[in-house]
């Protein structure tokens, strides 16, 4: 529904619930909304149609008294039969039945929350990690453009590891962090999110732990969890995940690997300073465990470049490196990479194309283009101006409106606020009264289920008038809220 | 090692088995071969290098020399130790157990080297599904980036189903053959093979059997076996899948679903007359069945267009309906659909978030221009007369040269003709011998493995000097084979 384009046509002489009603029934008629369907509430309904709730009531009792729809109170509104067919109702297929059963989880439905209120109009969203469309090069994404037809000799598909061309790019690309990676130890992706995704499905053995940071992005998301693979959170301090445990952990777990975000963590924006990596990955490689890090947010630094990523330090092939455009330049692109050793981007290719067949060859050759040339150094440094004048104004907001009420760091880099709130209140209450109120948020347990009230504030989205107008929002629902 | 640029630099002063020693040692230090890596064959290391095989076999005694290799026969050459580090070789992770280990299974062999040799430079390739590069609109998809930087009003991320704009045009599109559904019953997916990978995770459960022709196209793929999904192959007659065994496989099998592809089956060039569609999709209704209708090769009819999809006939919401613009626009686009009831497509739309976010922007952009106004119908009649063409081409050399050898018969559509040799040999010798002569087949073993001696010819994607070239040699490869 909610991305119906469909409403009635008010100048029509047809009444509108009649209209209405002629909807539903096309809806039945083309098999959209099947025998045993749970229509959607008449109030999301007359929402979407611009109209009273009465007059959605008056379509969907006659579709109750012609037989075609059924009410029940409590359970909604569920399609009984269409009069088009000669089969009895039970004839038709349980579809609900297929939808609970495969092996993948759903996500979960705050998740799906989030995902559908981002679409709604007028919404400033407080969490989102994204770069403001404000902010997409448009400029430079025509350039691109233009240069493309030229360049693409075929629209193919592409050699199992990605376009050579782009691969050649990012090498050369990572040389400047200190990673020597050859294109053959390079794997192009869908967006760091499908980089996880296949090493769930080839790397990850059904019964083992994934070790990580408590709090960490990765407890959104369900592809380990989904692939028999247990989340085992360690704590951070201010300089990151903690080593200490890993060698006791990864002793008992077979198979087990290692998740972590040394620069810029998402949620809490943590920068893991140098000593701290060689410590990690010293302790990680006495105990064989395998790294996987995520390293997308290591160019929106603010106040100085991070240290070397962990892969830079890695002589013994113990490193998968993730890396994104998404963040940077534009997630539409879908454009992220693999580093590793080859027997294991090899594995991780063939996985890819049973998965998708390669990445768009539009999207590769697009990138290629951005990464050679000054472009993307050049949007990198209009990227970390923008970013600065926003983290300012969101500390400033902060210190106005939330000192008696939240606690939080200042972040080096990325694009997230850790906003610990100090008053007792229900965090579902203040999410679904922030989005009633037209602001969305990111509650902490999203990203750490038995967290304190945590809010991951994104001063990357929303335009700086939104900012200061949902983040006064905020500070008034929180006070009307906190007991 | 397949699509490694390097190659030593034969006018440098430094011999080639030095700079050879030396970008070995380079790949070791680098953790992309980490101890316990298998290296590639020398045989083949002398060809990407184009140097002879004694020259690498003298940069590997060095290094075995130096302990960093060791070379056992019969199991190759494994890297042992890498003087860089402090720790005992058994203290780097073992990759191998990870890379075997996963839920997902790899490839078969004989499609990661058929994979492989498709980026072989001069390989004649008589099995591939694919638009001939050729074809590839160059002109119209210049146009269509023209055109883009206007139009695209955002590059981030799309809602979940895919961007509206497109989901529009695809549903008009989908009228012109009979099938109505409203934008939020369409889901974007980066080409069909996405979406099997989609309903494989979200539909199908463990244990439950997926009934389909045999031979097809799915039995060379994993992803439903990886989920546990047994593989049921239902016969063909000249008229498509045999629905009488459907009703008592259906019955005994829980959560079974079938999948076909009745328009030009891909392997065998079949099209499922009206009549037969109409009776499958009875059958499948009483023993509520859904089906999953691959329509993909639609558009590629040669002589009159194929009777209405079992979408277009589907008044039950029983029926996944694929579609995808890879075999005839660009495969590189990565853009498919799938349509279906509500609540199934808002399942397979949160999954799809969970695995990669959404397809790239960039193509949805480009497939919503490309499918608005003619350019996409004029294209169509352009792919439709060199298809026929080359069809016929390809009949008249295999009257010429297979008559004795073989049976085929005349495809209406598609890319495909199914080759039935007449005379007994070993597939496996033939496909390995083709590759030494440099044409790649595609066996029918890899769609039924059980089959008797067939090989899929496509007339899509060699130019018709390549396919008269390769036929030729095909036709004397058999003959030499054969007993």
């Amino acid at each position: 529904m909610q991305d119906s384009s469909w409403k009635p046509d008010k100048t029509s002489s047809i009444p509108l619930s009649v209209q209405i009603k002629q909807y539903i029934k096309s809806k039945i008629e083309n098999g959209e909304w099947p025998v045993g369907t749970k229509i959607p509430p008449q109030r999301a309904m007359a929402a979407v149609f611009e109209v009273n709730r009465s007059t959605v009531v008056a379509a969907v009792d006659e579709l109750i008294a012609d037989g075609i729809l059924e009410g029940r109170s409590g359970s909604g509104t569920r399609v009984v039969n269409n009069s088009w067919t000669l089969l009895t109702p039970s004839a038709v297929p349980d579809w609900t039945s297929y939808v609970q059963s495969g092996v993948h989880r759903p996500n979960r439905t705050m998740i799906r929350e989030i995902n559908r209120a981002e679409f709604v109009p007028g919404m400033i969203r407080l969490g989102t990690g994204e770069l403001s469309p404000a902010l997409h090069p448009h400029e430079m994404t025509r350039k691109v453009l233009e240069r493309l037809p030229d360049r693409m000799t075929s629209l193919g598909y592409e050699e199992p590891k990605g376009l050579l061309p782009l691969r050649e790019r990012i090498s050369a690309y990572l040389s400047t962090s200190g990673i020597h990676a050859s294109p053959s130890s390079i794997l192009i992706v869908s967006g760091a999110l499908q980089a996880l995704q296949l090493i769930s499905l080839g790397l990850a053995q059904p019964g083992s732990t994934l070790l990580l940071e408590k709090p960490s992005y990765l407890f959104s998301l369900h592809m380990f969890q989904s692939a028999g693979v247990r989340l085992c959170g360690l704590p951070m301090d201010e300089r990151g995940i903690m080593a200490d445990r890993i060698p006791e952990l990864a002793k008992r777990a077979k198979g087990a690997m290692l998740y972590t975000i040394p620069s810029f963590h998402n949620p809490t924006g943590t920068l893991m300073p140098e000593d701290r990596r060689k410590e990690l990955l010293e302790v990680c490689e006495t105990a064989q465990l395998p790294v996987i890090e995520d390293d997308v947010y290591r160019e929106l630094w603010l106040d100085e470049p991070p240290p070397p990523p962990l892969k830079a330090m890695d002589k013994n092939g113990l490193v998968l490196h993730l890396g994104s455009l998404s963040k940077t330049w534009s997630p539409g692109l879908r454009i992220g990479w693999v580093v590793g050793p080859e027997a294991v981007i090899d594995r991780l290719a063939d996985l890819k194309m049973q998965t998708d067949y390669g990445s768009s060859s539009l999207s590769q050759w697009a990138a290629a283009e951005l990464l050679s040339g000054g472009l993307y150094p050049r949007h990198l440094e209009t990227v970390r101006t923008e970013m600065r004048r926003r983290r300012d104004r969101t500390l400033e907001l902060l210190d106005s409106g939330f000192k008696d009420i939240a606690s939080w760091k200042v972040p080096s880099g990325g694009f997230y606020i850790w906003l610990k709130l100090t008053r007792s209140l229900s965090m579902k209450e203040l999410f679904e009264k922030g989005l009633q109120a037209g602001i969305l948020l990111n509650p902490g347990s999203l990203y750490d289920p038995l967290s304190a009230p945590y809010l991951r504030l994104s001063y990357s989205y929303a335009s700086l008038e939104d900012l200061e107008k949902g983040l006064l929002k905020l500070s008034a629902l929180i006070r009307r809220l906190a007991r």
